[in-house]
């Protein structure tokens, strides 16, 4: 199973957001919340929610890939559901299908009260590097 | 006109992105690339892309609202193009609806070459603060 | 409990499609595969399979309505997995947020070997018409 | 220049669609608004508005492929912007990028009075059949 560690990632370390939890087709994020990730009114920006949705399910896409294999994100597609608030976010990926070339994923993010924040998809391109 | 300064979105501080341009409807952002922002193979991380989108589409709605008024984000839709590399990037955006309760627009991100590196959209829910 | 029949949605009825069960923020539509529905190599169209996510997220925010709510699409996303062959397609939705002025939901639909042939998710406005 | 003719996609000629100009990676598509295309409100149903939306994004990418090539629709996204009323529809494409397996477009949808009713994007699989 191929983990993200920190130090592999720079934007996921500089946000803060770590990769705890990796199984087959699924994989569950953490990020604490710091007043840098702010919005302008106080919650938790859409683009770090954005990057929430892309980390995990592109680590549920890499935890079916081999170690050759390369995933790059074909697009994207986040729905905001209400404002992130409290201490920390959890992103909650599955696989939906892996193919010859494209992976299809979704994940859900929950802030610390157990509420759901924002449900997102993506599709990934999946490439040998062979 | 509604302008975006610095000091006033912490996490478009926090990743170096700024409002170059508003005008009624369009709005301009900037980005320099820094090693922070990258992924895991180097160019920019995708989540900062979508921060991009999210933010430049954000300052066209703010363009056409009032002072009392606010624009969270609905949702959130990006397509990328090529791998993002270079000095810097821009993100061009423009409204192509303002309903009552809704807008929705677009952007376009280019990178410092002028290549089109990604396309997205959103759609903002209008909220009177009084 | 709001009920889709026949005679209510034209376009429902001209492609096949019926409400075959709902329940408080869940439904279920199914359409008969005939050959007016395929696109040009042989499987089912984008554009019907598109009409059972909307129709599909649409029935599961009206479960939630009263009659004097309705709910015009704002948006709507869908991922094609595999083509769509067979007798018959079956969406099942569920609702992940009904708010005072929006709703949004997903589908899923699965032809009749039970593969699942598209994702796709809706974003729907409540408006009251009294 | 891959033409799309009527007799080639089964679920075009019975919904009316047609398209009307084809151009390197650029294409028209027209419908005749008729009563089976309605909605429940008695405008145009918003699965008939996905359905131009994947056709003239999918038309735009034909323009560039050989004969040997097809492109099955990955991913569509459709705002709408305003019910669709009167005579007739016309969907206007653009593709925004064509790659190795990989193509993207965008398409808007006008009605006969020439007012904006939806916006929506396509992403496309190109395969070769050889």
């Amino acid at each position: 199973m191929r983990k993200t560690e920190p130090g592999m990632t720079p934007f996921w370390d500089y946000i803060g957001m770590k990769e705890t939890k990796i199984e087959e087709a699924h994989a569950e994020l953490r990020l604490d919340i710091t007043p840098e990730l702010h919005q302008r009114r106080g919650s938790v920006h859409g683009g770090v929610l954005a990057t929430l949705i892309d980390g995990a399910v592109g680590s549920a896409v890499r935890s079916v890939l081999s170690e050759e294999e390369i995933s790059p994100t074909v697009e994207l597609k986040i729905n905001y559901i209400r404002p992130a608030h409290g201490e920390y976010l959890v992103a909650k990926s599955k696989l939906y299908h892996r193919g010859k070339s494209l992976a299809f994923g979704q994940a859900e993010i929950f802030d610390s009260n157990g509420d759901l924040v924002a449900v997102g998809t993506g599709t990934f391109m999946i490439l040998n590097t062979k």
